[in-house]
């Protein structure tokens, strides 16, 4: 099956780009909302799926057990752009459990944010594992592991304590089989499992609504939810995606980015899971797919779709300051077709 | 047309990410050598062409009549990474034509290299015009504005007489109209005119073998292939594909990368021109399918083998430096289906 473009990208009058894709969006009792192309080919989630992967620390009780705060939570679900903040409330969740940065084990890179990538350089500083955008995460699960009595050495592989744990949350909130032969391991080195977007759609179905989820996973849902859409900074950076649609959104839409062109949703008025990828792998695509079906799907103030539009619909502008083109959901993402 | 799946980005045993797209490798004469996907579609050449755009420069005579030395006329059709040596040689070319970098067009970003853009930040310094990947291009622009004896300025613009004579060797060498109906506008401000892949092909089969130009131009072709060859620095930078391929195989090839997943080459020994994008405009994998190509046509050393299979075919790793998957052309690329 051949998906259909879902985003073009133009320059002057012509089509100079296009990304393909598949989307769903199923409610929370499993019923298909909308399907386009092949949503039974299995994809990794990636950092798609990190506020699920959070719910062992809320549900636990140890989030509480360490206090950590409303913006480290929104942290632990975060891709972020390794600006001070960011390090900062990572440095701060490692300590609150007696940790150090010298128990991550995400590896070490540059802030993916540019400005606080030469910010750092321009202080003659180097980077260290808490610049590392999955900082937060990976504070979280030595925070896990460290609430539950267990060594946080080697939290990152698939057969420790801490990630069995936080398959099992995965499986339980999806319903989908996370097999080892069907996994890869991420940039952050845990693993990732490949499953099919209708049971990540169904994850995020039930992440908004707390539909089918026990008493502990419903409140631990809805504490992430709230704290992410109190510190939507957190979960991403300045000038980013999830952010910009959070502080204009907040608790309407819960989103978060996944590496590949992944993106996961929750809309939960609707009780609606989104779970999309852009078969090629292109982060430009993802964010235009997500932003055209939060203007199909959700009532937005004129204020509010001024600012999705422009997260759908982004204008390219050259140095000089000149437009080049446009990027922009086809009307199979938006509904018009 | 539905353009085949060209790239395969593996993560674990599966496939994560798949890129689809369309090739044209023709002769000096205009056969076709290999046709894959549809090359009807006009693309958009962007930075792929600045080579051919070199060519009124050499061919006038004015980069002798300024002692453009070989590592400036390199950076005449380089996008470059913005290291010291770029800015430096851009600002050379510059001083000969008796401008400075106020008469640059191409507009300001901090250097495309990372650890130049950082090296950049730490010595407290700024980026200027000389730092924009297109500086070399523009530097040759100007040179060959003033050499003329025209005003370099407004030398962006489509009516400028710089621009027009660029568009006129464009024409020229691929026997394609350049129309402004179908013209865009590119990342450094001058127009980029979209053609067919099999025009933008033979423009490299004319460029890498001289066969139907007339005397000065198959010099001038002859002369930047030579200067490319002996500084692949200059055309791009530390690490970067274009200049690792041609550092290894010097004059056998001719490569250079253009925006949104284009590439353009010459293999002069086979008579080849190559021209090629990926749909969805990514660079890694134009980058993979131009390495395919590269060894599925040339007879390579066990030591080149191995240099354009390292490009072809990168494996890919995290923070940890744990192998994840890899990039790989696909058997169509490779011509083993």
């Amino acid at each position: 099956m051949d998906n259909p473009f879902l985003v073009e990208v133009t320059r002057g009058h012509l089509v100079e780009s296009r990304h393909r894709g598949s989307v769903s969006v199923v409610d929370a009792e499993g019923a298909t909302v909308l399907s386009i192309g092949d949503v039974d080919r299995r994809v990794f989630p990636r950092s798609a799926v990190k506020a699920l992967q959070a719910i062992p620390l809320v549900e636990s009780g140890i989030a509480d057990k360490y206090g950590l705060t409303d913006d480290e939570i929104a942290l632990a679900c975060a891709s972020h752009s390794g600006e001070p903040a960011h390090a900062a409330a990572a440095q701060s969740m490692l300590s609150k459990a007696g940790q150090d940065v010298g128990c991550l084990e995400c590896g070490i890179h540059w802030p993916m944010g540019e400005a606080a990538n030469r910010a750092l350089a321009a202080s003659g500083g180097s980077p260290s594992a808490l610049h590392n955008n999955c900082s937060g995460k990976h504070a979280g699960f030595i925070c896990l592991a460290c609430g539950q009595g267990e060594n946080p050495k080697g939290y990152v592989l698939a057969d420790h304590p801490v990630q069995r744990k936080v398959r099992e949350a995965l499986e339980d909130i999806t319903g989908a089989c996370h097999s080892v032969e069907k996994s890869g391991i991420d940039g952050c080195s845990i693993p990732t499992y490949a499953i099919r977007l209708p049971s990540l759609a169904f994850g995020f179905a039930r992440f908004g609504t707390g539909l089918g989820l026990p008493g502990e996973g419903k409140a631990a849902a809805a504490r992430i939810r709230k704290a992410v859409a109190r510190h939507p900074f957190m979960v991403a950076g300045t000038g980013r995606f999830d952010t910009k649609l959070m502080e204009c959104l907040g608790e309407r839409v819960f989103a978060k980015v996944g590496a590949e062109g992944v993106y996961c949703a929750s809309f939960p008025e609707l009780g609606y899971g989104i779970a999309l990828k852009a078969d090629d792998g292109n982060a430009r695509a993802a964010e235009a797919m997500m932003a055209g079906l939060v203007l199909r799907f959700l009532s937005l103030s004129d204020n509010e779709r001024k600012v999705v539009e422009a997260l759908a619909q982004p204008v390219l502008k050259n140095w000089n300051g000149i437009e080049l083109g446009q990027i922009r959901p086809t009307a199979e993402i938006l509904g018009t077709a």
